[in-house]
């Protein structure tokens, strides 16, 4: 970009901004000039930002900085050293994804900052700044004035311009992100999980969310006033939230900013502020499709401890196993297999072994026969949050598992007595949250133990997912906010909106392994799902993983064939995806394309209101014809009265043509167009 | 209270708080029945508590406990142990305040808790139901299972019933309390120093605040969702925010509740909740008022500094000697006296000495003159937040001031370098909030050694005021608000409504050293103060504080000889106090009545608007007559355009007379009740 053209648009950005008192002194644009950063200092040579969308200020001069454990904060007195500016456009290639390639188009600013005072300590910012949003991360040069950096907390502050509704879900409050999404005002946010999502009333969308969190402690938002949002990064019982020495860079800041919900979710921009993938030749990451012994433990029909209830007995997998053989499914999960159970678990995970199977699970035997069978068991590490006691065992574990032929597991990190547990440097028992830089630091660990023998990793109650799986495909999906398991004993169960909240807030972080797919569509005692048959099939479209559970138990399954037949159907591996539509929290539309044939699939899940969307087929190759089959709610369908009601039909489909879909209150609807060969 | 007639109240109290899934087991209601508080427990075991007013909930079941560092978090799986309950009535007398005699008059519920699960840890609850209030505390019993005890944060909730508008600093976001009030609905409060102080649609107004800050971290308040707010404890570089041992009590935390704004203000609560004065005899602790060498250095017509600009030289302090004791001014305050004031002392303490005087300054000889003339100096020590290097100078530093009959001592924390300064266990700096455990320490520290030598103390951007002046009577005043200094050059100066907004929200945790009396009306380079010169002599009554600083310079009085007269006339120590109208950031009017004599005075302040307020002046005796000398806004005030104009006059006053008050926009007015002898 001209030298002019960026001052002119940096001055007008800074009109815009209206900020007394701080000068702009750099500044860069977006590619395609949507978006445009400047970045000011103020009398007392306090750094900040500020985020202009053609014209229009979305961000006011917002606060950078840190306040330190053990030196002054780094937060004024400071002058600009140098900038620079440089630009990407590049595009890479997923391993596997909701795309196969991804653009990676920005321009970036580098801003070299340096103390006035006696300290003369330096600190960088650099901006990477796309059409569809800006990242932004500190760079702490090695320097002898600040070697050892331990941070007290982060100033980063996010001073939103348009009044905005959010929908967020509370931090700071319990080890863990489940919990019913908050639809408020933005000026009624407490303290938020990340992503927070955000419409202002003509439509912009902004998301604040961050990438690439490693060896760092997460980043909570709370409001400090008005719309003004302020980092507050997740506490350590260690006093500094972060310990780094410098050189090190602090994970993205980020803004995804849309002017729809569809076009927030169809950014790359996580993705792309991560490195690249640091595992070398990741062939053995495979997507796949899995069943297990699970639903029935939240059912309560039977247990994870052992006794007459227990679940994973040698028998009972390996008539999982044969289920999966006989409709394709390449794993099967089985959890309560190992010793530690039985006791308050919740509460204590030292009798944890992660070796050691009950007596009523030959490990060996069942691993063979799911080999035998062409099937692969999906490990189960539940830590109970006790990390300390899970590495202890980490490489045990992992070779046991690697020498049975169990190429995935899944980790689990219920921490309700407290907290994360934890030893300090003397030794003693530390308790932690679950997404400070303790926890970085142990996922990536078991992800990297994992990778070395060709593991892949799965964790539930994790730290937030900030895009790693670029760095580490074999770290393939995660929890982290409410699935499943609550429609068996939640109270409340997940709402009719659950899933429309959570594709525009916890999905822009990553894969999910929601578990869906219970079409018997009844929880624990009979709790009714809120959800229609149809709906359940759409989920595997929505909500996107790269391994995806079929959750219901077998003989629920052969109830319901017709509907069974999406699930078995249903790639997990895609070459592209489209949002056809969508409001955060109300309804959305995806369309994804097989990543290994020309087949699309589509889902569409509503809230609680039946809705008719439009859509258009423009997503479809315009040489081909197709047949859809179509699994849509019964006219009569409701997931209140009538969750069962649902219709399956083919019809023809082609490029253009434009659909309506019906779908009924808490319903959805999941299509597979099958491609016929090019016609020309 | 008959027993059935109370559990009769508790379910009452409970049906209308209406909370699933938890059950009361025990409960006790205020003397006058007033307020009924009822302790549950969940079916997890979780206590909780409510307050329901005449019939009608308060708060609605809040949660209790704390998450800690090193242990499970003690929280739930709690069995009622058993509770009992006592009451009580006394009244104690006060060595100075704002009312002589106080009465404590209660009803006490004690709550014992332990866990069912393996640890078996008690807790036990107290809580002290008054007819305007309700504190409760926690206290962990001495038990080997739970010795030291390190707090990561404590988990009390305050669900706030009723829609409210609050009025509230927040908290976190800078080392200090000088913010203006926000005044929100209670549901967009962020995190909030306390007091927060809130009034619903149909005038019940609550103050959240705590009594009795020792050893223990200060409580933040954090908006959860809703009105649902949670307390949060000052962060710790350290990690743990509080680390005890049992047997330990927190402090108390604390809900004032009336049906007007006057009533909140009324309340004796956070007085009543402190332990007794633990010094004993404390003649020596005296009330009085001071002038000193402070506004010319926020004028920025002297300097701290040393140099051709320095304020504190033996010269200057001798000229205001003079003017302190021809107008009857106990105290002569002089900040910049000693070394340390060169350079960046903003950014760093380290320089400053608390004995060695600039040369400028024969601090002995200006002492000797002060004595000769029947004034005391008093002593000021600014650390500049680095209390590790005051800490090491203190008891020579007091020594000194005992040496040379400095009786009381002004101290200062401006730490905007990044916090509080202060030395870990290993030796090294460690950066603290000014709120935190080190803190509440440190003021205790300096507090009772300067009682050992019998001087007073006076601490500026201290801790928040919780009553402890009860338990240290030198204890007696700080500041801990925006006060005069930011009308010299604060951007923006301090509103109209300011003072109205401190009576109602800081005022309620005790005196503050507001120096008022600033009767020239203009701060640095001319900038205009917004209040008339009526209100400032109102604020001596209406802003209490045992010490009282007529903080303009000698030559602006000789300007204004007959307002200046009030200032001269008030007392800064009452035998009573009646809070005769308000509204929280509006306006409001106190009479206080002379601790030493049958005076009364009265003061009235209002904010941007004109008001004419109605008294009775039900408080005079019957059986005297008074001579009311009226010090008002002239017809034509206007803080804006005429804030000079101020009328002075006698009028006769009898008890029972009703008076219109009026008020400038911006104005106030002062009088002073001049008794006469008994009429009978």
């Amino acid at each position: 970009m001209h030298r002019l053209r960026l001052w002119f648009l940096l001055t007008l950005a800074w009109v815009l901004c209206g900020t007394a008192g701080a000068e702009p002194v750099a500044g860069v644009s977006s590619p395609g000039g949507t978006l445009t950063v400047t970045v000011s200092l103020n009398d007392e040579g306090r750094p900040g930002y500020a985020i202009v969308r053609r014209g229009r200020p979305v961000i006011a001069e917002s606060r950078l900085g840190f306040l330190l454990t053990d030196a002054p904060k780094l937060e004024r007195n400071f002058e600009l050293t140098d900038s620079s500016t440089r630009s990407v456009d590049e595009t890479w290639e997923q391993p596997w994804g909701e795309r196969r390639y991804v653009r990676n188009k920005f321009n970036e600013l580098r801003v070299r900052l340096r103390e006035k005072s006696a300290l003369h300590r330096r600190l960088e910012i650099v901006f990477r700044v796309y059409d569809d949003g800006v990242g932004f991360r500190y760079e702490f040069p090695d320097q002898s004035q600040l070697k050892q950096v331990n941070i007290a907390d982060e100033l980063t502050e996010f001073a939103v311009v348009e009044p905005a509704t959010a929908w967020w879900i509370p931090a700071g409050e319990w080890n863990r992100y489940e919990y019913l999404y908050n639809r408020t005002p933005l000026a009624e946010v407490g303290q938020a999980h990340t992503p927070l999502t955000m419409r202002s009333a003509d439509g912009l969308h902004v998301a604040i969310h961050e990438a690439a969190l490693v060896d760092y402690s997460s980043m909570w938002l709370r409001r400090v006033a008005g719309q003004r949002l302020k980092a507050s990064l997740s506490p350590s019982a260690d006093g500094a939230r972060v310990r780094r020495t410098a050189p090190f860079t602090t994970p993205w800041r980020t803004l995804q900013i849309a002017d729809s919900a569809a076009g927030l979710y169809m950014s790359d921009l996580i993705l792309n502020l991560n490195e690249p993938n640091a595992l070398g030749d990741v062939s053995w990451v495979r997507p796949f499709k899995y069943v297990g012994i699970w639903w029935s433990l939240h059912l309560d029909t039977e247990s994870w401890a052992s006794g007459p209830k227990h679940g994973a007995t040698t028998e009972n997998a390996k008539l999982y196993i044969d289920f999966a053989a006989e409709n394709g499914f390449r794993g099967v999960l089985v959890e309560g297999w190992n010793k530690g159970w039985d006791g308050d678990w919740f509460a204590d995970g030292s009798a944890f072994s992660f070796t050691e199977p009950y007596s009523d699970f030959d490990l060996a035997a069942v691993a063979a026969y799911a080999r035998e069978r062409g099937v692969h068991l999906v490990g189960h590490h539940e830590t109970s949050g006790f990390i300390a006691h899970y590495e202890d065992q980490l490489e045990d574990a992992l070779d046991l598992y690697a020498r049975l032929g169990i190429d995935s597991v899944k980790t689990g990190y219920v921490a309700d007595a407290g907290g994360i547990k934890t030893r300090g440097a003397d030794g003693a028992i530390r308790y932690e949250w679950h997404d400070g830089q303790v926890m970085s630091r142990h996922h990536i660990k078991v992800v990297t133990e994992a990778a070395k023998r060709q593991i892949m990793v799965n964790p539930h109650e994790p730290i937030k997912d900030t895009g790693l799986r670029r760095t580490y495909p074999n770290w393939v999906a995660r929890e982290g906010a409410r699935g499943m398991e609550y429609n068996a004993w939640g109270n409340p169960p997940n709402p009719p909106e659950h899933e429309a909240n959570l594709v525009f807030t916890r999905m822009l972080g990553g894969p999910m392994d929601f578990t869906p797919g219970v079409l018997s569509l009844v929880g624990r005692g009979g709790q009714p799902i809120q959800s229609t048959i149809a709906k359940q099939l759409a989920l595997y479209v929505v909500i996107y993983s790269p391994i995806q559970m079929a959750a219901d138990l077998p003989e629920n399954y052969a109830k319901y064939p017709g509907p069974f037949q999406f699930i078995r159907d249903v790639p997990v591996d895609w070459a592209d995806t489209r949002v056809l539509n969508g409001e955060v929290g109300d309804f959305v539309t995806i369309a994804r394309k097989d990543h290994d044939s020309e087949d699309w699939y589509l889902g569409s899940v509503t809230d609680e209101n039946a809705r008719r969307p439009r859509i258009t087929l423009d997503f479809l190759d315009p040489r081909r014809s197709y047949s859809a089959q179509v699994y849509r709610d019964g006219d009569d369908a409701d997931w209140k009265t009538n969750a069962h009601s649902i219709v399956i039909e083919t019809r023809p489909a082609k490029h253009g043509d434009v659909w309506e879909l019906a779908l009924a209150p808490g319903g959805g609807q999941a299509i597979r167009f099958v491609a016929a060969a090019p016609t020309q």
